[in-house]
């Protein structure tokens, strides 16, 4: 059933959308402020569910691109997406109907919000990524055959880009991460228009509500002093995100961060709080792989989430600081995610690393 | 009056535009090679004077764009401009009534022909340079309010983006350099489409018949063993390029050259056949500035043009060598190419000079 989101429900998803971003996704509590603005503005945002979305929909996924170092640093104003999707629409020579993350985590999750209260769309509570990984191709969407050509790039001083790399969506983000390059570090984007039938195929469903969802238990945990992470795992437990192990706990040692190809690459390093083991973490843009005393305790694409250890608030990969108590935790996928076509897209190989995928719920025990 | 422009007319117009191109523009040789083989595919090209053109036409310039370094080793198939060409037609929702030169010389007085023989279109003998420059906003239609915006570039395996950076040519050129450095960079594109009567108020013309008259110059002082530039000198005087002038004589004794952010960039240096003077050059893609014993002798937009000391034939700046005997000649812009607002736009100051313009029949006798 479709439902109105209002201004009551951002703080949770704001922190269960950077739960779910796994470090990266841009920045949540900007991404809040924006939505904010525009419901009090427009009013409340029709959520539809994806079972909802007529077979001939057009749905026209909106999203911010670029390093979240330097998102960081360049606020938007919050017409830029509505500037993407507008050029795409104009390129397509039809109109959405509705809007739709590509990624479940952090800015991502509220971009479309955006777009959906300043253009009065609803939009589809699904997504592409079921978590958020950083480059446009590693989609759901794509891994089940919906192009993410042809594509608009917007930049803040209104300047458009559509790219159409066919049906290589590889090529497709070489392309415009050139441009969000040059547009400083960061564009938003509208990409992957499809059907309402390839939602129904495509989409990891109901992200948004499970990033509220996320969210509001670390909440109501902290509110009656229950052990976040307990009760967080607890809920979970009836989503499609069955499985949270708890993968360290102690803290931050090192971290080596650079902004690089339009990317932010780096590593973290954490000590126990006994002294006793180490974790090493490596992220691009979001967080890729936990190992533990050398051994692969959770890797891409189920979710490494960084903690802190008190309060459970995430910490993106920009956040890291040296002193930091963590708790890191592991999330499993949906299989959606976990199937041989979509791990060639985003399993551990694709991002070079020399790990094979298992899911966290076989790596470590409960 | 217009005239069909045959396979006969390519040697000497390739040799012309190679002039023209002031060391740049592309390989004109590739270029002529492209041509052949489209004229003898489809027939001639009609070549339609700026005058004839319907006040009402949409003309569509179509070019290549990248740093001739790597234009060396990346030849076109040919289809390349028609995709970028097909693109903006689409974006526009309109159908090009003729093509036209962005840039008089080398590779890019070649390239609206390959257009203009597989579409069947006739092309414009006038272009927005009057030369070659490195840069897209470097447009006498730009100086005179066209814009460049919506452009598009096609890459080599049929990819596109369209770019509308609104009145902002400057900007419009930093991101389609970006997408022409990720297509590998080299790239084809289509841009400032416009009517007729803006071509008839912001183009040079005549400029396809200027390098024709320029090649065929050349070739015809050689077969009667007269001096090539002389006898280009005389037949300049009856142009809008009315000034030739002799800048230096002598062999080749250093070049430095390197790509660099999509450009090739350097400086060459060369010393007289007496060993009294020395001349130094600089350039991006094209020769920029020409000094003789430290002084400026000619400076863009004047075109500085390198030959072989024998045959006059033209050197482009990839193709400069240690130890080439060399004539290097200076010739005169149209009056609309020097105006204050035209050299803001293409003047010594927008490539960082520290030269004011001051044209070469000034700076140096006849």
């Amino acid at each position: 059933m479709s439902w109105q989101l209002t201004e009551e429900y951002l703080t949770d998803l704001a922190r269960g959308a950077a739960v779910l971003g796994t470090g990266g996704g841009g920045d949540p509590y900007v991404g809040r402020l924006l939505v904010q603005q525009a419901i009090r503005e427009s009013g409340p945002i029709t959520v539809l569910d994806p079972s909802e979305v007529d077979d001939d929909a057009l749905v026209i996924p909106t999203a911010q691109m670029g390093a979240p170092t330097v998102v960081h640093e360049k606020i938007p104003s919050g017409e830029e997406p509505v500037t993407a999707l507008r050029a795409l629409e104009s390129h397509l020579g039809a109109k959405a109907t509705a809007t739709m993350p590509i990624e479940c985590g952090g800015i991502n999750s509220m971009i479309p919000l955006v777009v959906a209260a300043r253009t009065g769309l609803p939009v589809v509570d699904a997504d592409g990524m079921g978590r958020a990984f950083p480059e446009l191709q590693m989609e759901t969407f794509g891994v089940y055959g919906v192009t993410g050509s042809p594509m608009a790039v917007a930049g803040e001083r209104g300047e458009t880009a559509v790219i159409d790399a066919g049906a290589d969506n590889v090529r497709m983000e070489w392309l415009a991460r050139g441009v969000t390059i040059r547009l400083g570090g960061v564009a938003h984007i509208a990409e992957y228009s499809m059907s309402g039938a390839d939602v129904k195929r495509t989409a990891v469903p109901r992200t948004l509500t499970l990033a509220h969802t996320v969210g509001k238990a670390i909440r109501e945990a902290r509110e009656r002093n229950a052990d976040p992470v307990a009760h967080l795992g607890e809920v979970l437990k009836g989503t499609l995100y069955g499985h949270l192990r708890v993968l360290f706990r102690g803290k931050v040692s090192d971290v080596e961060r650079r902004t690089e190809a339009g990317f932010a690459r780096g590593r973290a390093a954490a000590v126990s709080f006994d002294g006793e083991h180490e974790l090493e973490l490596e992220f691009q843009n979001e967080n890729l792989v936990a190992l533990v005393d050398g051994e692969v305790r959770c890797v891409v694409p189920d979710l490494v989430c960084v903690l802190d250890a008190e309060q459970a608030e995430p910490i993106t990969t920009e956040s890291l600081r040296y002193g930091q108590r963590i708790t890191v935790i592991g999330i499993s996928t949906p299989d959606l995610m976990r199937t041989p076509e979509a791990l060639a897209v985003f399993g551990p190989a694709a991002f070079g690393l020399p790990h094979d995928f298992r899911p966290v719920e076989e790596l470590v025990a409960p």
